[in-house]
């Protein structure tokens, strides 16, 4: 590694186009949540890993008839090339399903894409030069920290509580960053049931961390998969309801309906929209016509809230189940309790290290994501994300199960060969080294 | 514009964020292309401006089973996310599929994508900083310079003549680069059928570029959309037939296929395709497992290379059509004759300007694509690349007609004006500006 965290240039000598890679290419690397796909397809493991829908809750025969209803009657235009924005007809109706969350915008400024994370890909294209910055919580979306290193952005993360961002926390590190010459050029952020760390941004906070970037001229980048699939309470309105110039917002159909179609989207101010479309078309030229056109007439024809109620429960009854048996069997570990969303982010005691105890646990068949994937500065070894979205309730307690076992081994190795008990560590300060206060 | 024919990084106060973009947006402007597309999409218009293939010979019935076959069979999978390198069933079909051109890889090195365009973005993206050298043919496919651009590197052209690609002005262009201390990255070519020349790559010409570039230690880029739609005799064996570790190769059904699913592959050497997947991962997670299996399914189920058969008649009837259709209503214009693919490509007498043109030709209900659209440096103001893949012949034969009223308004309009007849210019010895001496 690089004094900044950045891997280094891989390649060798086996590798004849070695010398004429990009500088940029050295910021790819294969991420612990990529090795982990391998692990987590065998079927003995039970798979706390991945952040898979569980898509076999769909209605799969609404699926098949909106596919052959857009088959017969606009076959030539499914199969054709489309716009590079995207179709008029579901474009209009992701307005509706982003009104669900206070959202009022205008269907010029949709542009639908492959999956959010081509989104992302593409503004973070349109704003990064290497060596920018972009502000992400702490810890943040292993996928949005490959892509930001993919354009070679310094990631500085800010720290949250179990309240999501900390506006004191924001202000300081722009002022020390400004303080520095830095160009800070946005805030990635997810809001809502927050991937890895389960915790949603309160809604006081929603105008202060706004107010602070606008202030600063940064560009707020949101990216909300989740917001419709809260337990309790829905989720406050989006950072774009309060500041529609101000807010690049990033949605998908993934979570909500299903990823293999990748049709996710984003809603961007006008003049940046616009870059968008063309960095879209360069790309891609244009979204695949067919899945944007299903997926429009599985909006039509399903009543697809209440399927989005359906996976609310499904998820919910998941989430429980995992937060008691953490409870259970590994009471002297921390975690956050998730109001929504797929993830819960586990604290361990300080001396463990998730990275180092994942072949342990694979061993006892079941697979997690450390806690190192998620920050771009190397935190993060005594904590791991915990999914609860794909395996069943039945394989969720297994596999909390085995985690304790590989878990409590490791503290019982420690104690014997350190003469001290884990349990007497103070609690650090840091989100990552320990959890909000009243989350549990 | 720049001195180095790039746009001006576009953009105005009215744009909040203006000064906030990365300097590669400036690389992206609306191309001609693209703002065709509007134009094209009026009914009354006959336009020979799209590649939009002619999706409606398609047989739609299989699809749609290949699709229902799919979501029975293995629905939950094709809803859910997938590799980030493609699924290997189709992989295994796509090294059926590149057999045909000679071409014998591993599975392991296909890497599927969203459209040969993704792939073509990416490797675009694993190889080139800001200010490196992409040698391309003049002309060359307009959405490769577009990639090209927003990555910022310096597109040179290099001529080519009805054999394609001339190897010593390969060498000479290679040499006096070298000369300059200029960093070439790659050459991007598109051997059969060419995009927008009509032409192709002879044979004994494939060995000599391969050796060139060999020597000089440059990647070769193969795009290969058109190669199984010839007309007569198969294209000459790919490229990357001769050169496994030389080249990265790009392969797509949406010519063969349908461009709807958005399903395209590269097959590159084995350390290029490592980090290929991962900036693939990077940029969308995985490519859409519904539109890969979709394609599979067809592709095991379907007489595919019956199909191909098809398309070829289809287009080989248009095009010998158009080609008529401009000898006897445009004698004094010179064009391609090409033995496959969706284009001619058109050169006017040199006080024609096909992008001034135009308006007029809209105007009068035809619509094609101007020269300029294709070349990096301003050049190709006086041709035009001319498609029949989408219309019928009996709107090529009306197009032509229109087009001949328009260009023959314009030259009359010339001739009162200056005097001169437009048929007493000396050809130009450019391909830009004259066709190969043997082609009409």
């Amino acid at each position: 590694m690089t004094t900044d965290g950045v891997p280094e240039r891989t390649g060798n000598n086996l590798d004849p186009w070695y010398a004429n890679y990009a500088e940029r290419a050295s910021g790819l690397s294969a991420s612990e949540v990529r090795a982990l796909f391998a692990v987590a397809s065998r079927p003995e493991v039970v798979s706390l890993a991945g952040g898979m829908p569980f898509v076999s809750a769909l209605p799969q025969e609404l699926i098949v008839s909106s596919m052959e209803k857009v088959m017969r009657e606009q076959g030539p235009t499914a199969l054709q090339y489309g716009s590079g924005q995207g179709i008029p007809e579901l474009r209009e109706q992701i307005l509706d399903v982003m009104a669900l969350e206070g959202i009022h915008g205008s269907v010029d400024n949709v542009v639908t894409s492959t999956g959010s994370q081509q989104a992302l890909d593409l503004v973070t294209k349109l704003f990064i030069d290497p060596g920018d910055v972009i502000l992400a919580e702490a810890p943040s979306y292993v996928g949005a920290i490959g892509v930001f290193r993919s354009y070679q952005a310094n990631v500085v993360h800010v720290a949250m509580d179990d309240q999501g961002l900390i506006p004191e926390a924001l202000r300081q590190t722009i002022a020390h960053l400004r303080g520095q010459g830095r160009r800070i050029k946005f805030l990635y952020t997810i809001p809502n049931f927050h991937n890895p760390a389960g915790v949603t941004l309160a809604a006081e906070r929603r105008p202060e961390i706004i107010e602070i970037c606008r202030q600063n001229e940064i560009l707020i980048l949101e990216d909300n998969p989740y917001g419709l699939l809260h337990f309790d309470e829905p989720a406050p309105d989006a950072l774009r309801a309060l500041d529609p110039e101000g807010v690049v917002y990033l949605g998908s159909f993934s979570k909500t309906l299903a990823p293999g179609f990748r049709v996710g989207w984003a809603l961007a101010p006008h003049a940046v929209r616009e870059k968008l479309i063309l960095a879209a078309e360069s790309a891609i030229l244009s979204p695949s016509s067919f899945s944007q056109m299903v997926v429009s007439e599985y909006l039509a024809t399903a009543d697809w809230r209440e399927q989005i109620d359906r996976f609310r429960g499904v998820y919910r009854e998941r989430k429980d189940v995992m937060v008691e048996a953490l409870g259970e069997h590994l009471p002297q570990l921390s975690w956050t309790n998730p109001n929504g969303g797929f993830y819960v982010w586990v604290t361990m005691p300080e001396m463990l290290d998730s990275k180092q105890m994942l072949p342990r646990a694979v061993k006892e068949l079941v697979a997690y994501t450390p806690g190192t994937a998620f920050f771009a500065d190397g935190r993060g070894r005594h904590a791991m994300r915990l999914s609860f979205c794909y395996p069943t309730t039945d394989q969720i307690r297994v596999g909390i199960r085995r985690l304790a076992t590989v878990v409590n081994g490791e503290l019982d190795l420690l104690d014997t060969f350190a003469g001290t008990g884990p349990l007497s560590l103070p609690p650090s300060p840091d989100f990552d080294s320990a959890p909000p206060s009243d989350l549990k």
